[in-house]
């Protein structure tokens, strides 16, 4: 393909994708097709020859369409969203264009210095306290990382580190230090709560520590709390573990609900050993709606100040395509000194003078793609004002949804505070059984019918529905007539029993 | 930005793309920018109020351009490429365009399932066992991971499952259990030699456990021989270590070394243990060139049936975009195990009746990008034979420039076999000490003149510069003036001496 192929097939593309955009509401949102579908579509290897790209253009739609669960499609309402918008797109095009694996500075300087500066950009918008920015008074900064996975796992790289810099006495040496570091490994516990995103549990798996998911209910809206915090810690003294890592969550995946920041922080600087657990907090999903200030003051931010860590997601509510994880550490030494691996071929001056950042050393994979570029162009394309007007309109939809549901008391009932345009609900029954049984038989016919996708949790061994409406192609009008189809099914579930 | 808004936008861009594929070479390859160049041109915080994209196009060229190092320019010898193309590039966009976080089947069968098949396709490019293909007997299949270093942890992590499932008794449970396992992890070893990426490293100090390189020298051009790792086994019996994890590599990082997966195999086979460790092999660059098959024969391919994973990264010499590294498992079965962990909210009925895969069980991360669409694109546009001449022609210009430095042996010495397009060699010199000094200068020259970029190495403490010649823009008559220039700055260096 020379330049002139090119930008034919590009315009086609563009040209494609538009129409994909402005029709995509005839599309039905989750796709239907078997397991196994697209083998018997496609050859079984690949072409000896080349082939030109209107054959291979013909084939998305033909083949690749069909197979689309559509995320930006007015009616899905499941999990949570995960962004694209123009500009974002326009980011990753550029992005393909100047590809290079830019690990160290040097590697391309733009690459690593827009990041810097756009990631502190975006803690200003989210009005994150200044010691998370890169230029504030605690060596802090933000990195790009691929999703909040990676993010939780990089933090308890740190904060390993961290804890066995300061509990394993430096006197020790060789062998004795292998063994006091082998021993403590062994006592080591990460926490989380029932409620936090399985991506803790996994990070802990992987770096071989233990976990404990510290209970929470329905009594303190699936909220991690000061005291609950301070039983937990009591029962790892008890059990002779060392807590090292604690997931504080901003909106829960099930719930959205938020962990109460300010009294964690206060039991942890009482608790003897409290000082030493390194505090990360996720808020992938719902750290977006910290552009509104509103939302910042809801969630008291300026108490997250004595916690290390802080990761939201822009491709997910934030307009910006995966990926696009905003990790922020209060002290990036940590990230260095647990993540750095030197080696002969990426020896140069810039990096050997500590002039610069090299990225590669705040993350687990080597090279980079340039993504600090879509993130520049959904900053400046919609403006701060912009994405409030964005993340207030979609918050209303919810809370309209929210009233509907509300307001049919007779048949549903809410089961946590709708927060961060999510709804959790269920249909209402003689006992927790029916209950459970109306709601799953609704969330099949919502599923069935093709014109809705939501996704359903259980909470306490009650089944319930999460009805998100924060994706950017959702409108009020769409959100309104998922509401009364949904109360349709629910009659006719109500009919037969 | 509305739709007509963004056509204007990305025809522009694809414009723009175009002209600076087209003039490449005629930008500094490296980037000459100080350190903190762009915080100066950029404001302090993101603007209140959108921005015209015309705006934000201009300060591409303007602010970003200059910090820009040009991996696709013809005089990139440096590291190893990082790929782009113009099919890859359309296969950016279309993802971008089908943006959605595809961590299960439902969330969009298309991504999962086209991913299976283009790694087959794959697969059987580069003549891998059947082992590792999808439909092969042992279980075995691809999935597309951001870089070769999240490929080996991913490795490592099911290896260690592996291993302390087949080492702990199933009949101890509780404490006794969890005591069995900690004792075991601390005397568990990854193994890789000197010459290994150190990404190895990086994961074991991820994952926590020990990890030992073992000296490769010039005597066995730096690849790892069974000979060698049978005494490295015996070292750690000695020592009561317990390797349970080896990389392999097939093109080393300072060299393009191959390790004899041939004797590594025989010499596992007869090592007691030797059947317990899980052999990963490291083809990030050169795995590329197996798509021909005088490749696939020099390294004795089929010898690799008895290693468990394998990786290459499309995105370094396959002409496909950051990040496309193709891992591949003898049995997903073991990453399955190591990695799942399940959320209610995560439940559907495919993932449930086992019929489908879930390639958030593969890796590290929950979400995923589209990104078998532009290896579809890649494998599709060019063909096998498209590939094969890329390849062919890119290794001819290093033989070639091996040739020219060869025949000037009175000022240059090649110090390892050229191979996969790269050539490591240095000036000559009275000693050592003197070879060294002039290497270090002809580099210095090299990277101040603007006209190439090189990097460097240390191989047993000869200072070595590497010339790579595998960039899809790189074309004979640029490694030619290359080596002309090269001579002339030798010829400085020995006037001067």
């Amino acid at each position: 393909m020379d330049s002139k192929g090119f930008r034919e097939a590009a315009v086609s593309s563009i040209d494609e994708i538009i129409k994909y955009y402005d029709n995509i509401s005839e599309r039905p949102v989750k796709s239907t097709v078997e397991p196994g579908y697209l083998r018997k579509l496609l050859p079984s290897a690949a072409p000896e020859d080349g082939e030109a790209w209107s054959d291979i253009q013909q084939d998305i739609e033909a083949k690749i369409m069909p197979g689309i669960t559509h995320w930006q499609h007015p009616s899905f309402h499941a999990f949570f969203p995960c962004a694209s918008s123009y500009p974002s797109i326009l980011g990753e095009l550029y992005s393909a264009a100047l590809s290079g694996a830019a690990f160290n500075w040097i590697c391309s300087p733009a690459v690593t210095e827009l990041e810097t500066i756009v990631l502190d950009w975006l803690a200003k918008l989210l009005g994150l306290p200044e010691c998370f920015l890169s230029t504030g008074s605690t060596n802090g900064g933000g990195v790009i990382q691929g999703s909040a996975s990676e993010a939780v796992l990089t933090a308890m790289v740190a904060a390993r580190e961290k804890y066995l810099t300061e509990t394993v006495p430096s006197s020790l040496e060789g062998d004795v230090r292998e063994d006091a570091i082998a021993l403590k490994r062994s006592r080591m516990v990460a926490l989380a709560t029932s409620a936090t995103h399985s991506s803790t549990k996994k990070a802990a798996l992987i770096l071989g520590v233990r976990f404990i998911a510290i209970p929470v209910t329905s009594e303190t809206n699936y909220a991690l709390t000061g005291p609950i915090l301070a039983a937990a810690l009591e029962t790892c003294r008890a059990r002779n573990l060392e807590p090292f890592f604690l997931t504080a969550t901003l909106g829960t995946t099930d719930t959205c609900a938020v962990d109460d920041f300010s009294s964690i922080s206060a039991t942890l600087s009482f608790s003897p050993s409290g000082s030493k657990i390194w505090v990360h907090i996720d808020a992938a999903y719902a750290g977006a709606a910290l552009v509104c200030p509103e939302h910042q003051t809801a969630v008291s931010l300026p108490s997250i100040t004595t916690f290390h860590s802080f990761n939201m997601n822009m491709h997910k509510w934030l307009l910006t395509n995966f990926d696009a994880s905003c990790l922020y550490v209060r002290d990036r030494a940590w990230f260095i000194r647990a993540l750095t691996i030197n080696q002969a071929v990426y020896a140069n001056a810039p990096s050997q003078g500590g002039l610069v950042t090299d990225y590669r050393e705040w993350q687990i994979p080597l090279g980079r793609r340039f993504r600090a570029l879509k993130i520049w162009f959904v900053l400046r394309s919609y403006g701060a004002a912009g994405l409030r007007s964005y993340i207030r309109r979609t918050v209303a939809y919810g809370e309209e949804f929210a009233s509907w549901v509300r307001e049919r008391g007779d048949i549903f009932e809410i089961l946590t505070p709708p927060a961060f345009a999510l709804t959790v609900f269920r249909m209402t029954g003689r006992d927790e059984e029916e209950a459970n049984r109306r709601t799953k038989e609704l969330e099949r016919r919502m599923d069935g019918s093709g014109k809705m996708w939501v996704t359903s949790t259980v909470l306490e061994g009650r089944f319930a529905i999460r009805v998100v409406t924060s994706v950017w192609k959702t409108e009020r009008e769409d959100v309104e007539r998922a509401f009364g189809l949904i109360v349709g099914w629910a009659g006719e579930i109500l009919e037969l029993s």
